[in-house]
């Protein structure tokens, strides 16, 4: 029904690649060229790898040529222990082989968003509770658990509070520590709010311009950085205008109008009702901050068993801050 | 167009009384039984004074007989200091009127709301920025600036984190410190998203049940806790399930449809659209970090100069932590 | 050496009864009259118990009488997580007994202390980890465990921030919600820096007067409250006052001079190294940031156990914030 | 009395020029060669310039060449309004001869320490209400106001939390963003307790390796950074074994025994009355916490006032987070 390029008036960018694919494969599931896409099933989630293979793929998606892993479990929301484990663990499963193969490797992690703002809260509060060695390695060794490889992290705060934007932050701290590849950790935005804490994405093309609740002016991937950057991110909003245009457009499928169009008066509307914030306007769950909680916690067990494979995950919490 | 009940479904209420006078006024401008408005013009803000004044008044507006005086500002959203510093003077001239007049009285501060979660944290940010004095009275009066009054304050949480209601807390403090009086700060929810950060609401009538971005579910008022409560509070929110309404009447408006109804049809498109959270979602602009620090510090302002007329305001700073 | 009530004048009260009667038996060990004292040891742990019977012994002691359980292990500074799981078993096994034997029982937990003075946060950052239920008692009983207890918690924060006594909103929310019993949490003072972070008091007196990092000004136990109060702390910090008498008392020793006498020079010496502070500097390792939170997990995952102990500690972290 | 070597051992620097300058003139009040001082009185405070000329002063004193400023005020740690303001604006008239002349100029702001341990938390809470301008010029030139210079500020966190060394980050931010020179705030360690909170250091030399609260292991000054750094510094906390030495040479002096000398017994006593700490315990007063929120206030209040002198500094507040 809708086209990719209408978000893009609101400063809209869809975040998931999983959503984008839906949106243009439309109604009649449409291949779209130079687009792959893979499904596996699990007791608690389904997999979907979606592969954008080339140029004019990419060109459509409007999503860098890459590997998209979507993890989608209802159960993300439910702090059950027995659920959050197999789900940390399949987080592990698919990160894992994206990571660089040499242990003796650093890796920087990368928490973006505003601590003070919850639902940009995500990336910080993993980075919290991810095990963080490479100053053990320079100045105490003999801590370390062997197998253990070496972590940093930074939470580099936003442009409006530090007057620097993040990705210069974090360029020049890759200069100077020369990691070998990099995670950032980010809220995400959906178009449907039911992936709200329900769906993992896994990006190896790292954080492409204006995605995320933060809308990232410049981008953090291997051509800015210039080392592999693996993005995961969770969905914990959806942009107001979107779910505006989503009523509309279910009205006039109920009223058996319009398919097909989108008329200029979606926009009279979400323009009327949103003013005078229009794009900058949010729809976010009351309980937002506690299902964060959780889903920092499980981000980073799965983080943590990724980047320390071979060390038993009960000797974490000793390294825990 | 729409009726006040209809929120209900939502477990929505209008907490600002000029929104549900104006909505029950209709597009007529009907007069409601029992309820009285007039306003003041300023140059930077208009000033309703809404004062329901019988039972039947108070059973058409779903509010308590009371005073509602709701300061509207555009200027509210930008710290400019000399509007800020105009509005936080008529914030004081509106709510001294309210106090007990004998300044020997002891008053209660209580922010309600979960500091962790930003579109609720306005009640706990005012609270940090108040002059607490009740300590110095009793222990170090010889601190204390000549004609300071007696206030002491409270930030009691939420049930969810706290597993104790927050009026149990407050009445509990209330009966062992016996004030003379009770100021409640919260943040409340609107249903026109032009409202939020730029409407204050001051209330004689305390805070009622289900109000408020927390949904209160016991009310904090002076059936409840035995002594005047005023409530003052900015909406920060508005209910995801208000604004596809407002946009969907929008339509039927444009369209020239069904004027006057409401059909079922507008509560399946919310159920479809907000499942699986449905009336647990808010809208939110996202400066709301800012903007309630903004508001915080104004409204402190306000409050401070109200309890204490008689002294310089910039004697404060030196009692704040 | 020293007698008990010079510390008084520095305001400062030992404790710890553990500190308190190896001070009084002094280099001879002499016994006590009303006091008794029981060693038990452990492979990670020596846990002493001081009973004071009479009230002669509470005379002497400065304590209340009651029962004094002390947990004595160095490795409570390192998280190690099979020693740690060990002590929290260990102060499972010690406070359950403490508590009312009816599991329909409501049980208030109170973390004392300020958030914001890091040597004085255990009690808040023990509470964060505490499983809370009395609200889904109340609201949402199938979203409990079998097997768990009504359990709710307070951080009543600091008399210089909110204007009113701790002890003041506790009796208010007891009077008002009933609960059994209390636990209180609360970082204490120790004699000595080797304490620090490496022991955990038990005590079914609650709170003294004068007791704490804090200071209480009012005490919390049966007297004041109604109900049992068990108080669990962990030295912090040790003042200052005490290290320099301990040291110009060793030096002493060593010159072999005016044993068993303390003269007023010693005084003197305080007031001038500390001055304009007094009484008022406190002792703290520089690490003690992590090491609360290493305590407060542990203490935490204790007290979890005792409280529910028929639940598996694996469902706890579902109720988590 | 003492040598400065002495402190060595225990892993301890003087912070405070003025406090080296004075053990090493020791009670004769000898000249060090290539150390000049110079005092000015003012109504509030006494302002000391120690100006170290050459390379034989600065081996001597243990600082690089340059220049230390010292603001001594008792009423640091009163929040006055008017010795505040006093203070502040003494603060800005000694700074602001230090910083480019070129107000077209970037300044890069650093608040070293962690946020989360309150003796060591000042940078950080400095940073906080420092006005940020450097992302207006470059997407908002409106926003500013005429006369304001371009600043932007960072707060690294410390080596144990990021893996990172603060001048690792710092570095490669100044590499990328290219400040003209760097201001950095940070909590520094005093000799003696009446100099905490009471003590302002500007020192043009930047921050040298071991020094402050957090003890910097690499330095942050011209050298390792390229741009001149200032270094802005209050104490808040006392090394242990500073004032148990201190005490000890004290009682030594009134016995009139050992004068001169400093026996191996003082390190002896030291080792034993802090073990197993030794030398990671610091003496801090039990206010620490609202005092540093004063001192924050009142540093951030001097340092807007130096970067941005043409602006009125009721202007400031609309910049604030």
């Amino acid at each position: 029904m809708s086209n990719i390029n209408l978000y893009q008036q609101w400063g809209i960018t869809l975040d998931l690649a999983l959503e984008a694919h839906e949106l243009l494969r439309g109604a009649t599931g449409q291949e779209i060229p130079g687009v792959k896409e893979d499904k596996e099933n699990y007791p608690y989630a389904t997999v979907t790898t979606i592969t954008i293979l080339s140029p004019e793929g990419a060109k459509i998606m409007q999503k860098p040529i890459g590997r998209y892993i979507t993890i989608e479990a209802a159960e993300l929301r439910i702090p059950d222990p027995e659920s959050q484990r197999q789900l940390s663990d399949l987080l592990n499963q698919k990160l894992q082989p994206l990571l660089p193969k040499d242990d003796q490797s650093n890796l920087l992690l990368i928490g973006l968003g505003n601590w003070n703002a919850t639902p940009d809260a995500l990336g910080p509060r993993v980075i919290s509770q991810c095990v963080i060695t490479r100053h053990l390695y320079k100045y105490a060794p003999e801590a370390l658990t062997p197998g253990m490889r070496s972590v940093c992290a930074l939470t580099p705060g936003v442009l409006g509070i530090t007057g620097i934007e993040t990705a210069e932050i974090i360029r020049g701290v890759v200069e100077k520590i020369q990691p070998t590849a990099m995670i950032v950790i980010d809220a995400l935005a959906a178009k449907s709010v039911d992936r709200i804490g329900s769906t993992i994405q896994i990006a190896d093309t790292g954080i492409s311009p204006g995605s995320g609740v933060g809308n990232q002016r410049i981008g953090i991937n291997q051509e800015t950085m210039g080392i592999p950057v693996i993005a995961i991110g969770i969905p914990t909003v959806v942009h107001a205008a979107i779910i505006i245009e989503e009523a509309i457009l279910k009205l006039f499928q109920s009223m058996k109008m319009y398919e097909g169009l989108h008329p200029p008066i979606i926009n009279e509307i979400i323009n009327e009702v949103l003013a005078p914030f229009s794009g900058n306007l949010t729809v976010t769950p009351k309980e937002i901050d506690s299902m964060i909680n959780n889903l920092a916690q499980l981000l980073a067990q799965g983080i943590n068993q990724a980047l320390h494979p071979n060390v038993n995950p009960s000797q974490f919490n000793m390294y825990l801050q």
